[in-house]
């Protein structure tokens, strides 16, 4: 199975990395960081460079794509070059999938139109732009694509995938693998269990973010 | 707050990438990977790098520590210069913590001697060789010591690191803000639930890598 990762400056790592430390895990995988320029790609917060070993060209013919979220992907929605490559990518793909507001680069390519899909909640009714419906689910399925909400959603979703791609105990190993038994210390994951005040900070720093 | 995430080849990406997802989001932080020679490290599978930002030496007097796990911590547990690191930042540091086998490096560093203690659970009895006390528990914290279990556990133990940091609004934030509302499609996560034969499978993984 071939994964390509493709990433970007200002991407959200956990995006990324999450469903990468799942799928890496794969009998057979490989899964490939790429880049329309490979080279060191900045996160978000700037803090953190992540190398996309190759090119989109090195990569015409994934089996599975998955695209991370994160403000850079303003940028992404506007680069061409990528949006082509994720358009026939898509022809012969089992899973064309998104993290975050990965969803956008994948609507921008035009890829969700008429489709349900989702995004972080931040964001969520975004997606009508690209003629998509929003809906606030963790994981949505449409077809063979497949779309994450916020961040951290990409390691379930990614489960979801190896479930798909080989079988339920080869993904429960993974999951096992990555001791992944969450214990958040709180329950405030979602603007529906979260208290009002905690939601209120968070879409003010969202909308100062993004000016 | 000054938070230093040491990396190494051979590192597993999530052990350190949760983490700093979040702890970069604690207002006022400023996460910085080092290494002791900077530059891009690969993760334990081979297909992503990682860049170390700055030398150990750049960063004497971090106020949290991470330590990350990964096969690669068999190396790094004999690596004199980060086990001087880790010794002379722990009198200063206000948390000196690990995730997965990371904790093995802080072990090999003297700073687990007679204390509780967690990492991978496939694992965990090898804490006893640097005298700590294996507790089967997600995040184990003994007096300024915080220690995650396997992997995705890393994310767990941010969030309960940025409330010490700061407090449970910006901590329920930062959760807010990464949509950590987890929902694995399985509940397999420790050796505890998951089924027999994946338990196996994981422990023979584990034993046919270690060799």
């Amino acid at each position: 199975v071939k994964i390509a990762i493709p990433i970007f400056d200002g991407i959200t790592a956990l995006d990324a990395v999450g469903p990468y430390e799942v799928l890496a895990r794969i009998p057979g995988a490989r899964v490939t960081f790429v880049a329309t320029q490979p080279g060191t790609k900045r996160t978000d917060n700037g803090s953190l460079g992540l190398v996309a070993d190759r090119s989109l060209a090195d990569l015409p013919d994934p089996d599975v794509v998955l695209v991370p979220g994160g403000y850079g992907t303003d940028e992404a929605e506007n680069d061409e070059t990528l949006l082509a490559w994720l358009r026939a990518a898509h022809e012969t793909t089992t899973w064309t999938t998104s993290v975050c507001t990965g969803a956008f680069v994948l609507g921008a390519a035009g890829l969700l139109q008429g489709r349900r899909a989702t995004t972080h909640w931040g964001s969520i009714e975004r997606l009508r732009v690209f003629g998509a419906e929003p809906v606030h689910e963790r994981v949505v399925t449409d077809g063979k694509i497949m779309c994450a909400a916020g961040v951290s959603s990409g390691i379930d979703m990614a489960l979801a995938l190896a479930a798909t791609l080989t079988n339920d105990v080869v993904a429960q190993a993974i999951q096992l693998g990555i001791e992944y038994d969450p214990a958040p210390p709180f329950d405030a994951g979602t603007p529906f269990k979260a208290p009002p005040e905690v939601v209120d900070l968070v879409r003010k720093a969202i909308a100062a973010r993004r000016g």
